[in-house]
């Protein structure tokens, strides 16, 4: 193993160990100690790498968002309606959540302590929303009458709700748990004939336990 | 006034002061001197009334709870359905959270760093919900088919969604949005009878506005 190698190595031992850290304790309360403890690296290393706890946190926001938004990406696939791709997305998210400590660090850590300037991830996520049901509408698959921000932002709420009681219990970011609110809330919007065809489950290709490309 | 009158007057100041702190700058970061200070108050007069930062809040959320549940329990009145008293309370508990800042703090520590060995608030909220579905199944009030635990789950997540919402950007307390919310899920739940008769902005009497016997 070269030595640039190795740097990437710690630099991603390190990266996981903060993720765990923060959910764990919050980033307040988390030290840098511990995490180039756990991670098995000296404190010097760290600094090596990072400046600070803000540092770290930023870098595992900033490698959440490069993989939620990679996964939201992948299951945009172009043959599919709106609504199937709004389905497809929010599993491919909760999945990424679920396997992944980075992600479901960095989601949290850009809602309640945001690092970077841009907009929080929770913010990239509610403009997709509202950016597929308006899709969604222009496509007629909507329910004669329905207000597609009205209907996003009901969306939008329940799927924090999902994220926010994971933290405590990973079973509501279950696909059976997102699966059964898919059930409830597609058929208040979407055209009978639309509705027959979608997969609140995720179609196919998306569905949990599928290997995702970047795995 | 007395010295006993004083004695709660400060102690309410404190409780107040300390659901803003709390509030805005979560439980650990939040001091107690500043605390005291916005109170009016001496540091020494703050530790006469609570021993420290833990107890008080312990206090600022057994505050919320007990006008929580009241608020819960003034909504119920008997002459209404399940389905319009789950509606009904959620627009109380909402108002509530908008208006007051121990309700909104306390609900906030509950589930952030509880100090009470019993369940939190938002527990509290799941087992009302589920309840409230439970009996709209016996009342034969819930269309054929529909799992009521499965609806109890999709409508806490996206409860549990506004409040989070809500800490960021009031407007998601708003009756505005919840009636959206129950507009949304309410046909997808409620047999057309039933539906025609409900009120998802809350029925007459306990709507956003309406002064509560407690407020």
């Amino acid at each position: 193993m070269t030595k640039q190698e190795r740097a990437v190595r710690t630099r991603h031992s390190l990266i996981c160990s903060a993720a765990e850290a923060f959910e764990r304790h919050g980033y307040v309360q988390a030290k840098l100690s511990d995490i180039s403890a756990s991670a098995g690296v000296s404190p010097g290393a760290l600094h090596f790498h990072f400046e600070n706890k803000a540092a770290v946190a930023a870098t595992v926001e900033a490698s959440a968002g490069v993989s939620l938004r990679r996964e939201a990406w992948l299951a945009q696939r172009p043959d599919m309606n709106a609504l199937q791709r709004l389905t497809n997305t929010s599993h491919a998210l909760a999945g990424r959540l679920r396997r992944d400590v980075v992600a479901r660090a960095g989601f949290k850590l850009s809602y309640e302590a945001p690092h970077s300037s841009g907009p929080t991830l929770h913010q990239e996520w509610q403009v997709c929303v509202r950016q597929l049901l308006a899709e969604a509408s222009d496509e007629a698959l909507l329910l004669e009458g329905t207000e597609h921000s009205v209907v996003a932002d009901g969306i939008v709420a329940a799927t924090t709700g999902f994220e926010m009681l994971g933290r405590e219990d990973p079973a509501w970011f279950s696909a059976t748990a997102l699966t059964a609110f898919w059930r409830l809330i597609l058929p208040s919007i979407a055209r009978p004939q639309t509705l027959r065809a979608l997969e609140p489950g995720g179609s196919p290709t998306r569905v949990e336990g599928h290997q995702s490309p970047i795995g």
